[in-house]
């Protein structure tokens, strides 16, 4: 296994694939002198490349981890595939749909593994939701909200939707898998003179009537990092800031009268019951990120978040830039 | 002092003029006997009608106070305004800015005072928000940001924004005093089978860079009342469902370095410090919306929420609501 | 039915025994005459008196309810029982457990029915956790843990303990009725030159191993009502400021090894699952109380909270008080 | 320096010890093969000991930290004494007040440094909360009161005072630095058939009428570390699970009438006002407690927390203990 970016997620990568059992870090690429340093260190095993292509081309590699700056991931996977290697990219996958495209006929045509770290989808949490929702024990999926904001560094290449939104948008597209995502709105601004937008609000409409929406802000006093679930039986609140109890689960909902007159003049047609926090699974999940890559490499499987996964949340994501370009309009997708 | 509609806000309207010194709550009009006969109980000198347009000729009120559904609102209000009355609305003030003008044109013609109680406006919070504002002491005001949900009853007539967010538009429109509001982009979703939007996400754009933005839901498995307000010296969170800490105020924010890309490599530009939560004036809001009202009317002058402000979240709302009708298209104001 | 004082409860006493069907108060007692005009103005067709005694000896009450200072329910309370009359006094019973005692034998030799109102075991919360105590689904209790602090007024006449902790020990009482409590312990301070102790912890041993404590407080910023309540199978956490879920029961407990060196060798003997927030009943248990003194007289039973219950939580008091003036010294109950 | 004890905190004592200018860790000693053997892993060049004694008089290190059970700090740190070594000490310091005084004399005639790791006091938090307090900003100390419990692991060797409580006593010893701790009750119980108690509840007394107490507990199904500290100006609640507000002071308090009756006629003698949350300083406290050690030998003067701080933290602990085995009798200091 070779990774190529040793900034602030690969150390984190090395880390999780060094304990896959059968899986070993052999070579690390950045181009960084400080970088390569502080993977000497600590692993004096590893051989260390300056750059990215020489390490591709390398012969004791069998897969590598792209976890460079986004507009870099479609060359380097490219190269990589090119040279039969499995790959796996941080999220976002790619900064196109048409690079992913690209990617995924390339990675058919070799028969090669093609996976995306959608770290989250790998969660206790998101896991203990998606099962819920597939065992249809909160119904009817009705809305998707998420917030995620802090007090957060302003990039200057990317804006906050393609900085926060990849990990919400990831999640949204398990929980809400039984509707198609049709269209896409989105608004923010950029502030302070910076050219790309530190806060932004994103709407994402279904076919079956579902809508989701996002709010991701570099510029808020307190990190909020929660989503609401709205089912027809069942409503979840997740929020990741709680040590323990990240998941609820409200048996709450509305039952609806036929007689809407009726809904009027009664004014309690809502129910509301026990809220149960379930335990939760708090193994690491990019180790399990790291497994599920080696796991569908060995048993020539698709994974989890494979290319198409990927494809998907880039395509929310582009057609958010495209209403972003044209002032909120909704951008079929 | 005359009140029309005596269902759920109506008994409050009635306990707060009671108390202001120099005001008699003299007649009480509503259709139903049974709300007819609550109020006869509580206040056995009050005169009682079935009919509002007859209270409205009677001659023993100078001023009225109208809480019935928004689309009665017009027209009794044109009514009372033309047997010289002062007029009192309940939010939102009419079901359109036509309304709205209409009912301008005629107060001012007739020297009449015309406010709408827009009630969040008068709480020790908002004000405190406002002060600091006003002062200069959040800087210039970047974003608005407001969340409203819980599960609530299902209207059948207005839609979600028209019954939760003219609370917040109102306040939006105090605390962005500094800009114009240009523009507003809404989406929603009717759920169950509903005929009007019960979850809504509504934008509004504005001349110097600021966005607002509300949450709306009567769908939610909490009550959160929560609004974010960013500015370029400090910020604020404001939780109206906290008991005693509802206002926040955090040194916090983002010195923008000059050089972009020095942003980039340092990693911290921004500052936090201290947090401060400053004591809450707790009196009734409505017992200063009902001396407001009572004061505009003695001293001949404006209210501080007159039709203009009423008007100006009408102009939200129904912008929001052609919003909703083509697809999230950013309506001009 | 009679009120004999109506100061910050007795309103409350009189409004929820208006709404028990059947029964009428029908006078009400207070030597205050703004009092007796605020009753007044609220219950036209109630008889007002200025002495206790006076309505005592009036014919047309069958029961009454004592709402005064603690240092005045005995005498008031024998009058009452002399006379005939039902009796429900208010928390805590008595001054000591002398005078309980002669209550109890007074009003058995009369056949009268004699209740304390404790309040809270009224409550769906306390209902709901003293349920499930009784099926043993949280297994052995194993301690019971309260803290009722907030900045609160500093009595003259009792101490903090006194003021505040006869709702916990009530509770106490329900929920640890499979022990016997054999003794207390308390110490605390009466600060700023203040007679009576405005901070106090008292610790109450059981015979089955079970440890009770008790944290309350006049001087606290914050108000804080929780319970923690350990069992060998679950654990409780009782928090009467929550809006929505008071009673969260958490799956979680240790199982402990046999070999006591494991248990330090394997450092994760505890385990942790589920947590379950059950939906609580929020009728007003203030009702609850007069409905069961009124149905306890019908019926010529004991009431929940009888004589008994109430003597209980006085001689816990009442050995507190006893500690207290020990410097802490277990004394036996 | 060399290190004794590789266990749970050793690692972080090398770590810290490592980063702090001038210092080398040059040896460590532990005698379980694992530990010593993690450590060679991550540090190369540390030489590693079986046996502590072979450490303490190896030429190489000119201090050592003593990172080992409680009952084996005495004998370990009196033979790095009198080998003419510098000592700190994890804390509690020992296992009694009278292996204290022996260290103390130990050290002050060899000339040697003698420090205690409690580490709390070189927090961000405890500093600010000092500062206040040196600063007389919340006035006269009244109480302190303390609760640190969670679901932890049951020790079989002390009991969870000695366990859970080091630490607040020592933030105690530092914030009640105007009083003189006079004397101390405990009471706690031992469960599921274990030894020593996994409950307690201490209380502690000073000269000048302020009082402290100190609830720590193994099994509580939610973890509390949580601490009020009532001042007759201002109040702190320090809450340690926070992640950004640890320190909140509160502007409230109580005005005391001069004339008790009329206390208890106004019921309004309190006062709220604002509320502040000082911006903490993150740095890792443990650097600053390696830093301490090494400039306090290099300056030749006293620790901050010096060996009479942790002889105070013992002696209350061992009065608690006492007071344990005699049934929450109040024990002289």
């Amino acid at each position: 296994m070779g990774v190529i970016g040793a900034g602030y997620w690969g150390p984190n990568l090395i880390r999780n694939f060094s304990l896959v059992p059968g899986v070993t870090v052999t070579g690390v690429a950045d181009a960084k002198p400080e970088r390569r340093s502080f993977i000497g260190l600590r692993y004096p095993s590893v051989k260390l490349f300056e750059s990215a292509q020489e390490m591709i081309a390398w012969d004791q590699t069998d897969a590598v981890v792209i976890a460079t700056p986004v507009n870099t991931h479609f060359p380097l996977a490219k190269a990589a595939l090119e040279a039969g290697k499995h790959v796996m990219l941080e999220k976002p996958m790619c900064a196109s749909v048409a690079e992913c495209d690209q990617l995924i006929e390339l990675a058919e045509k070799k028969g090669l593994t093609l996976m995306v770290d959608h770290t989250f989808l790998y969660t206790g949490a998101v896991n203990k939701i998606c099962d819920m929702v597939k065992k249809g024990e909160i119904g009817e999926v009705l809305y998707f909200d998420s917030v995620r904001v802090n007090l957060g560094l302003f990039q200057h290449d990317v804006n906050v939707l393609w900085d926060l939104a990849p990990h919400d948008v990831s999640i949204m597209d398990a929980v809400m898998a039984g509707g198609i995502a049709e269209s896409v709105s989105a608004l923010g601004r950029a502030h302070l003179g910076t050219k790309v937008e530190n806060i932004a609000y994103m709407t994402v409409m279904f076919n079956n009537g579902a809508i989701a929406h996002f709010h991701v802000n570099w510029l808020a006093p307190v990190k909020v990092r929660t989503t609401l679930i709205g089912g027809s039986k069942k409503m979840i609140v997740y929020d990741d800031t709680e040590p323990s109890e990240k998941v609820k689960i409200y048996d709450k909902g509305v039952d609806v009268a036929t007689d809407v007159e009726k809904v009027h003049r009664t004014m309690v047609q809502y129910r509301t019951g026990d809220m149960h926090a379930p335990k939760i699974d708090d193994t690491e999940a990019l180790f399990a990120v790291a497994k599920e890559f080696t796991d569908a490499i060995r048993e020539k499987r698709r994974p989890k978040t494979d290319a198409h996964s990927g494809r998907r949340v880039v395509a929310v994501l582009e057609a958010a830039n495209k209403s972003l370009a044209s002032e909120g309009r909704l951008v079929k997708l």
